[in-house]
């Protein structure tokens, strides 16, 4: 059995924990938060929830620790801190720090003697993977990759933020007839709005202005400027009723040809009702590689290039031979 | 530089050949042939073709040896052989014996100190990876695995031994209403006939009786029987024209659910110009990855899925950090 700390207890802590319940050969042996551990209720009988400074001394009886933090603030602290201490395994998803945050948790991995896994999920993650297959495929191409239709968390926040609004949800969703262009094989080069649209559905604080409102959504630099925007506003309730989930995807695509000429494609899509859930479940199939690799001696940090893919399954190569190959 | 042989020089050999021209870290050295050499013109300038007979001693300054024979008779007595002396790709693409050719070429392998990578290209292969991530990420759900639409090699030549038959080509082709059905995510239980149609172009010899080719067509068991046939007649000019290609490809999904209940659809597909062309693109990238590995000392069979990622790449893992992940 592989035994798994999740540390933190939002969406993908709990996704994981109900992951772990998917892998006969996983236990979940702990919860660690850094709020007051009786305020978090989990839904796995006799797991106990834990202090996260129960971790700091290193003693904890796991093999993984999937750190189930965010980009911005969190995992740029926490990863390197644990991946001394343990077998770590993390979804940061800052494409551009990725390179930095690879420096700091190799340098602590190493020092501990563990093995780390950064950027872990399906995009960064799955998504990387088929990108790296793709142009090994076919070196002479290019490359696309749209995501949606799905609730982008940033956007959501960022529309949340803005004076008047109670609450919002931001779908991020990619224009089909780029999609058709990709796949007709003819190499388009798309702009950002070309490539998606942005669909928000707002509910405002009484007496705000609508209009006011949506002119600081739609004009928003960064998160809304480039793209053709949809301001949708709607009452609380509409929004519980019809936008609590939180689903996502997308699409990663590479078009070109032989040195033969002969044109090619290759196509890789999600459709996933839940992000969190989903991300959570790759981060346990990867948790799992970890704990080989580290049973192995090895140490340092991984990305899901580094990991072979028989790692991750729980049957063994005879097996994997014989029925999925 | 990373040194390529080819043994032999077919539709895959000579698509080897090509595709080692979009790698600029690599450079086929030989082409080797149990035909008389003289007769086989290649396309490189420069490079030798030799007798397969010049491999026998093991001298051959070549890294890997991409063996580019067919499964039924070649590579089942080929791969073993080489295995002993040169680090070797195949693409073995009989489904059900891959674990004894795994086993004699994995013995062979470990004799000789060398690293053999059997059924590499696209099924098996790409697909393979497809199917093994997705059952790692959705450990309760249900496959597919659909291929066309393309020509079946294999359903041609059956055809074209036929008494009357002067030339053919079979088309695999995905049912519409069963791909749906899958992406709909009701995991269908489908039947072989519901997956795929057989699409037949025929050119039969002078007198031939059309009605009774047609008949031995549709009711050969194992090729026909169990599928919904169409047969076309059509002249071998028209044959010629319309159906000289190779393109194949196909789609491999997985649909789940998440612990939650929540549903998840990973879908993967190929839609290729040219069969032999593609897969010879997937043997040299697996290539370079075997190179890397003999030279990390390792030595015995490996399939797709005990390479990792990375292997296969020209770029450097920093290179893929920052641009690919």
């Amino acid at each position: 059995m592989t035994r798994i700390g999740i540390l933190g207890y939002g969406n993908l802590g709990r996704g994981v924990e109900f992951a772990v319940r998917q892998n006969a050969d996983m236990e979940l042996v702990a919860v660690y938060t850094r709020r007051d551990p009786a305020s978090v209720a989990i839904t796995t009988e006799g797991v106990p929830v834990k202090p996260a400074t129960d971790l700091d001394a290193g003693t904890e009886a796991i093999d993984v620790l999937i750190i189930a933090g965010g980009s911005a603030t969190d995992l740029p602290v926490l990863t390197p801190t644990y991946a001394k201490l343990y077998n770590v395994v993390d979804s940061f998803d800052t494409h551009a720090n990725i390179p930095t945050h690879f420096e700091n948790v190799d340098t602590a991995a190493h020092e501990g003697g563990k093995v780390a896994l950064i950027s872990c999920g399906w995009d960064p993650g799955l998504f990387s993977l088929n990108r790296l297959y793709a142009n090994c495929m076919l070196p002479e191409g290019a490359d696309y990759t749209f995501w949606g239709k799905g609730i982008s968390q940033g956007h959501s926040d960022a529309i949340r933020r803005i004076e008047g609004v109670a609450d919002a949800k931001q779908y991020t969703i990619p224009v089909q007839a780029a999609l058709d262009a990709v796949r007709s094989g003819s190499n388009p080069e798309l702009t950002t709005r070309e490539k998606h649209t942005r669909e928000c559905w707002v509910v405002l604080e009484d007496g705000a202005d609508a209009a006011a409102v949506e002119k600081q959504i739609v004009e928003m630099p960064n998160y809304f400027a480039d793209y053709d925007t949809v301001v949708n506003f709607i009452s609380q309730e509409e929004l519980d009723r019809d936008h609590a989930g939180l689903p996502h995807g997308g699409f990663v695509l590479r078009t070109g040809t032989s040195a033969a000429g002969t044109p090619m494609k290759i196509e890789y899509s999600l459709e996933l009702g839940s992000n969190p859930e989903f991300t959570s479940s790759v981060l346990v199939a990867y948790a799992r590689a970890i704990a080989r690799l580290a049973a192995e001696g090895q140490c340092g940090c991984k990305t899901v290039f580094d990991i072979a893919p028989a790692y991750l399954a729980s049957q063994d190569g005879a097996f994997l031979r014989a029925h999925m190959l």
